[in-house]
């Protein structure tokens, strides 16, 4: 772009360089520009899965209605944490703004007409929050078919002759929590419907389609890049905290990714053994000792899709004998996994794969004794001892994405969150991990019948180890699988190598 | 540290490289080691001016009851956003756990008696979330008289002979929004007074201590080192995003701020006349262009306590004759507002100080025109269509701290978050601003009255300037005051220096 003398304090600002263009959502440069028709594709799939579902019921002129975050400020302050928006919201619409609602007729499968709901904002807002687009500026951005103001919704339902509204309302079982049923002045003319959605909603994301695979690839490559760039610059010495602040640094400014799926997690020393370290009350804050293993759990997240990492690695790049056992244990539980994985395994199963490949190399390294081998540690439970998670997880707009406890999931089995057979489209996370964690190790230790199985002086020796998780992330395909983070070293002598260099 | 081959897979982790050790806050390497009695001191302060105001009313055996932040996730996901603690529990505890009470106990105003109230932790958190720490060794961190639990705290209260809980229940001005009363089990059993104690602890909370402004001089530090990388890294074509990304890592990497006070602000272009640009809905996603202004404003945070900082600078590094035209108007403003504070000096004059001296440059310039000169125009307000916020506002745990509008504060003038008379020991920032703000210009040339004040044909040249903050954080001190910015290159001559280098 060129500019003449005279225009040269005079900046033009357009939105081709917002992060908004019609139909698109680019942050420049490298980074990916994504196509909003992944989320018109999002609402096809939807409409189409969920009228398939429930012919019979649904009547003619009966709209999904969702509700979008709102913003929010901390405690009785002003302050508004950076807004995150409602992930069924934004999956159906990909629209960041707050407060919004989204309707989405069922009266045509193929083509639902879409319409996003926004605030009318204040004159004030241009000088505090920035310029005020029109309706038409948002439908052009989004491919929706309408855009109205909040205040002229009921209006809307009612010239469309809106019967029911069918919105979101389910128990969340990872956290227990549920969305709150959607209010707008005037609702209470229609009949809603809290009860129908939710479940196809939820199984409708589990599926990825194309277009959101290259939001997740590129997440996944972002953090790749990211994890790689931490250990490369990794010194004993360091804090914690400075390889968090390398890999947020490297996935904004190189992939601009504002955000993270969830709270940094880099545990050096014994730390490695807490397996969700880095939260405010341990926020990272350890010296990085010589001879420890790192853990560095952390993934970039870009319109809105997260990815999921885990890097182990020894934190001054060579590893020392225990800790190529333990994490050759691992690394061999991974890739079983993901050499297994595909269309029709159960999901427990690949559990309990991994955690047969953990047990038998503690075995063989004597740390597990056990006359019968290691049917024999599984039958008494040892596994949990040192893998005391579940495999994986969903993954998607989500870090623990929805649908895990959906389709033929049985009730909840020790930590997994899933237990689902795996179907072609799935996005999930292989994470085994083994580690030594205190209070485990003493409860077994004081069980009679665990710890026989366990080699007391040889684990005592592990302790203050710490712990080593590998973590990628993985798509199901027709016939196999894809890793998404195949890009990392990953084996010893690969990480030694990397490291060296 | 040495370390013997034996032990080379083991490493120790000890408390002495937390954040934590006994009676300190410290990130390690040069970051600040925060003394926790700094908030015994707060606790002492409150006390002391709380009984003093109230002492007919205050009966043997009362308490102030705080209740501390809860850990929260995201919409019905298991999603935990980093917590951030309740900031007037954390001004009296200094702790970041969620989920705490605190008790101070009003019987003696030089050595309150003060009992932090712990959840207690399940045995899974261990695995999770880290070490389960005791009730004795929370005690030793934060120098308190006594931590107990949530669950034993009616307990606690009923042996103590507890008469009327103190809580804290008022509406925070900027916000609107007021904290909730505390509850927990048995809170029934006492006298719960929610109206006395909100202005005593705001007022407080005003009066920065020496040790809270160690703190406060700490993160300003951070961000004056932070903004200065910004402004040696920048170059045309960048995005404005990593500009951010390079501040947070600048002042979390090398000062250990893991949080800023609120979401930065890198307006480049015309974006500069955003006043809160940056948020989520306009994600400083910008390309910086050759010939523009920066306003990037951008505070880190250090236990707690927040900085609010802003450079204004062109992208380039050169002012443009129009550039310096706003800049030193702005800069006029900020100096001499600076050389005027101290005890004794009404904020509201402050304020009108700015405007005065940005309206004469201004009139100078020729983009302004009145036959009496500066008066008529602050009389005909013509000062808002280019400064249309307060000059400035409290700043300390919140970056719009509390008390703005207490004291001897009159009704809120236009957008003015305070109208006190200075005191010492007041923080509080001075940030003059003068911006091109287009919905702002049209409605003055529409008005018949303000139309004629304004050189519309020169204004229009200023179209798509976008806009000059200077803000800096400064301390009322007995005599005067101190600006704890003032490392940062602040003249024309400067900046261009520095920048050029």
């Amino acid at each position: 772009m060129s500019w003449n003398k005279d225009k040269t304090d005079c900046c033009e600002t357009t939105h081709q360089d917002s992060h908004y263009s019609p139909g698109y959502y680019w942050l420049g440069n490298n980074t990916l520009k994504v196509p909003l028709v992944l989320h018109k594709e999002n609402r096809q799939r939807l409409v189409s899965l969920f009228l398939s579902n429930h012919k019979e019921t649904i009547q003619k002129n009966s709209y999904i209605l969702l509700e979008g975050g709102k913003s929010v400020t901390l405690y009785d302050s002003d302050h508004e944490p950076l807004f995150k928006q409602e992930k069924y919201f934004f999956w159906a619409f990909g629209s960041d703004m707050p407060d919004c609602y989204g309707l989405i007729s069922l009266d045509d499968a193929l083509n639902p007409i879409s319409t996003l709901v926004i605030p009318k904002l204040p004159a004030e807002y241009a000088t505090w929050l920035g310029e005020i687009h029109s309706c038409e500026y948002w439908k052009s951005i989004f491919l929706v078919d309408n855009v109205i103001f909040v205040e002229d919704m009921t209006e809307f339902l009612v010239k469309n002759n809106a019967t029911t509204l069918y919105t979101l309302s389910g128990v969340n079982a990872d956290s227990g929590n549920s969305l709150t049923t959607p209010k707008f002045e005037g609702i209470e003319k229609f009949n809603v419907d809290t009860k129908l959605l939710y479940n196809d909603f939820s199984e409708c994301r589990v599926y990825k389609s194309p277009k959101e695979l290259e939001v997740l690839r590129y997440a996944c490559d972002a953090s790749v890049s990211a994890h790689k760039a931490v250990m490369k610059n990794i010194k004993i010495g360091m804090k914690e905290y400075e390889s968090e602040a390398e890999f947020l640094h490297h996935s904004y400014k190189h992939w601009g990714c504002r955000n993270v799926g969830y709270t940094c997690i880099c545990a050096a020393n014994a730390n490695s053994s807490v397996l969700h370290y880095g939260h405010a009350g341990e926020p990272n804050a350890s010296t990085i000792r010589d001879g420890s293993m790192c853990l560095y759990d952390m993934g970039a997240e870009y319109h809105g899709y997260s990815s999921d990492i885990t890097c182990s690695f020894p934190a001054n790049g060579k590893f020392t004998e225990k800790q190529k056992i333990v994490y050759n244990a691992v690394l061999d539980a991974s890739r079983s996994v993901i050499a297994a994985m595909k269309p029709g395994v159960n999901w427990v199963d690949m559990h309990k794969l991994a955690e047969r490949r953990i047990l038998s190399h503690l075995l063989t390294a004597g740390l597990l004794q056990a006359a019968n081998g290691v049917d024999e540690l599984i039958e008494n439970k040892i596994g949990s001892i040192f893998f005391p998670h579940g495999l994986g997880h969903f993954l998607g707009l989500c870090t623990h994405d929805v649908g895990g406890y959906g389709g033929d999931a049985v009730p909840k089995v020790n930590s997994l969150r899933t237990t689902r057979t795996l179907k072609a489209g799935m996005f999930i996370t292989v994470e085994p991990g083994c580690y030594f964690i205190d209070h485990l190790l003493n409860g077994a230790i004081a069980d009679p019948v665990k710890s026989k199985y366990l080699n007391i002086p040889v684990i005592e020796t592990y302790r203050k180890f710490g712990g080593v998780r590998i973590e990628d992330d993985v798509f199901v395909t027709e016939n196999g699988c894809e890793n998404y983070s195949s890009d990392l070293p990953r084996t010893v002598e690969e990480i030694e190598s990397f490291m060296k260099k």
